[in-house]
């Protein structure tokens, strides 16, 4: 394996599809994920893993059942393993996901949101 | 614990030391650090793990024995573990660092550069 840079731009022209994230890099078992979101998902939690949501361009509201937090360009959060969360995003929203290989974007909860990862 | 927005721009505005990564946030066992760097570090390698360095403000340059890579912001790049690498900047660089709790910033290799890291 060699280094490389990873242009996130680039990256994201490389695809349109929404909720649908795109493997850019791994480190050890983590994978790092790009995504373009716009709206609401659906609620579910991760039993055995925090998650790292970092907005790269837009605004995203993650929604927990007691609170939120909103997020920017230049901002992150970590969301606890087994939180019940639901990202937003009133316009499309371009984020980074930080977890380990194999987590399914809908958690436990399944559904049409389902998604499989691609690399890109 | 609880989810919170973490904002790069105003953590950098927290510490000046340059060379002495912060921790920001915590995924699991895996720190995020931020680390204002300028001109030349050491030589060394993670012998356990691999290193995710990501350009949040200027241009950063790391050398390989064999190699380099120029990242500058918005991009990222994983260093894999056990290959030597040297980080430099030209100007001050602002930078992510995603890595395990408790990786030494000079690996094995010691000298006046090692940092103890702390949360800010």
């Amino acid at each position: 394996m060699k280094s490389k840079t990873i242009n996130f731009k680039k990256k994201f022209k490389k695809f349109t599809k929404q909720w649908s994230p795109k493997i850019i890099a791994q480190m050890n078992d983590y994978h790092f994920k790009l995504v373009k979101i716009e709206g609401d998902f659906s609620w579910h939690d991760h039993k055995d893993t925090d998650e790292v949501f970092m907005v790269l361009e837009g605004e995203l509201r993650i929604d927990f059942r007691d609170s939120e937090v909103v997020l920017k360009e230049g901002e992150m959060a970590v969301v606890p393993k087994g939180v019940e969360h639901k990202p937003f995003a009133s316009k499309e929203c371009k984020i980074l996901l930080i977890e380990p290989a194999g987590t399914v974007n809908t958690g436990d909860a399944g559904g049409d949101k389902t998604s499989e990862d691609k690399w890109i």
